[in-house]
């Protein structure tokens, strides 16, 4: 298969499994539990599952591989970064009023807050995401931060952008494994009765769409090229040159002569670098 | 900081949060639980945490970060391989009767098995973990296997890796917050006994042995030299060349004659290729 058939079959399957955990957790909570509403009680407690699904992991998920859409590659870099911003910025709002929901549904009922290690976790993962959008926008949106910094601080962005994705869907499975033994009493849910099943599925889904979003951000060429051809030149330690000309980029036939161009020039080094390459031990 | 110290530092601390989280899952077992025996009872399902953060956590971290360390970097990469191999072939033995453990005791207490979200994620990392041991061996260390189908395989041995290390630290904290709901009753967990923060304190020593395991292998510049100098080339899809030289290689004074020339043929044509690199866009 072509590689940019892959990069679409991936993101589309990915787009799916987020869809699909999203209404999983939705029917979940209308059908099996108490639904939703404002009121202190349990449908109130319910806009915790839905939002942190909705926001801390498909905005989340689908903020991280906005750079991987190829129809997005001749649009202008700052929109993308924007928008990358912008469902960040949506994602953590939802997660906030998740939170609220949570505190104020244990607060009605006399249940102790922050005593589980899912709560620990999940506050800081909350409080961790919070801290990359600021500093993420103060490094790469406001204009004046110099690029040595930007290209410095660019791989603890990516690294810590993965990492709090990571922990938000094992805090989420966390947080499913308490829900369903505390809420379910006869049957429990040792008995497997079929809300257990069918929230089980779900976390198996979150874990699916988290393993697909992880698969297509760490491909190396299916990265935009702009971010293929120059990549991280460290201004620390001695320096660390990452550059890739991968198959996307030669095989788009619609991309903008400017990214043909810069594309050739690659492919000349490329030779170059294919000759040192003569000891390989895999 | 010069770059090698930071690699010192890294391994130095995950080495430390590793050995800790086995003390302390060990005091769990031995000082808030019954102990440690074979008999069908919960002494026999405290196997199960021990085993799992010995096996499962410890040793598959010290498999992956295995080749990030530069005092075996003049070593022969099949010992490498073999010390690689060696120490997930442990892991998944200790996983094996761990997971004895807690079948055996699920059987003498008429406990249902596999109901749980953490069982179902647990039993799907194990058979991921023996596939991916399976494979690696085959493709890795079968000595007639085509240089091109290990080339084609490696990026996706290395993410299965990292995704399965990432879902056992996942269904651990799963595992975890299970334990402490069904173990304690009189106090229970949400009235935070000693025990339940000291085994918190386990599941966030855990998440950040993981953090520093999946930061060490994710830098590009500490992998070990041979493996920066000649990456990956893969045979489908138009190639890719994902080639870097670290700060790591160029700093290390007691590297090898034979790294230090490849290191300066690879300096000759970074400098081409920073001259490439003029259109920035972090």
């Amino acid at each position: 298969m072509e590689e940019w058939k892959k990069l679409l079959l991936a993101l589309g399957s990915a787009a799916a499994a987020g869809l699909v955990s999203i209404v999983l957790v939705l029917r979940w909570v209308l059908s099996f539990r108490e639904g939703l509403g404002w009121d202190g009680g349990p449908a109130e407690f319910n806009w915790h599952p839905v939002l942190t699904v909705v926001g801390f992991i498909f905005l989340q998920g689908m903020a991280l591989v906005v750079y991987r859409l190829p129809w997005t590659w001749g649009r202008s870099k700052l929109v993308m970064k924007l928008i990358h911003a912008g469902l960040n910025l949506l994602a953590f709002a939802l997660v906030v009023v998740a939170l609220v929901a949570v505190f104020d549904f244990h607060n009605s009922a006399n249940i102790p807050n922050m005593y589980s290690l899912h709560s620990w976790l999940g506050l800081a993962a909350v409080l961790l995401y919070g801290l990359q959008l600021v500093l993420g926008i103060g490094m790469f949106l406001v204009p004046v931060t110099p690029v040595s910094w930007r290209a410095a601080f660019m791989p603890l962005h990516v690294y810590s952008g993965l990492f709090i994705f990571c922990s938000v869907i094992a805090v989420a499975l966390m947080g499913i494994t308490e829900k369903l033994i505390f809420g379910l009493s006869n049957p429990k849910y040792k008995d497997s009765p079929p809300e257990a099943v069918f929230v089980n599925v779900l976390g198996v889904i979150l874990v699916l769409f988290g393993a697909l979003i992880l698969w297509i951000v760490t491909r190396p060429s299916w990265k935009r090229p702009s971010d293929q051809l120059s990549h991280i030149l460290h201004t620390r330690g001695g320096g660390e040159d990452s550059i890739t000309a991968g198959p996307v980029l030669s095989q788009l036939s619609e991309e903008s002569e400017d990214i043909r161009r810069r594309s050739n020039r690659k492919k000349t080094c490329r030779c170059k670098l294919k000759e040192l390459c003569n000891r390989k031990t895999y």
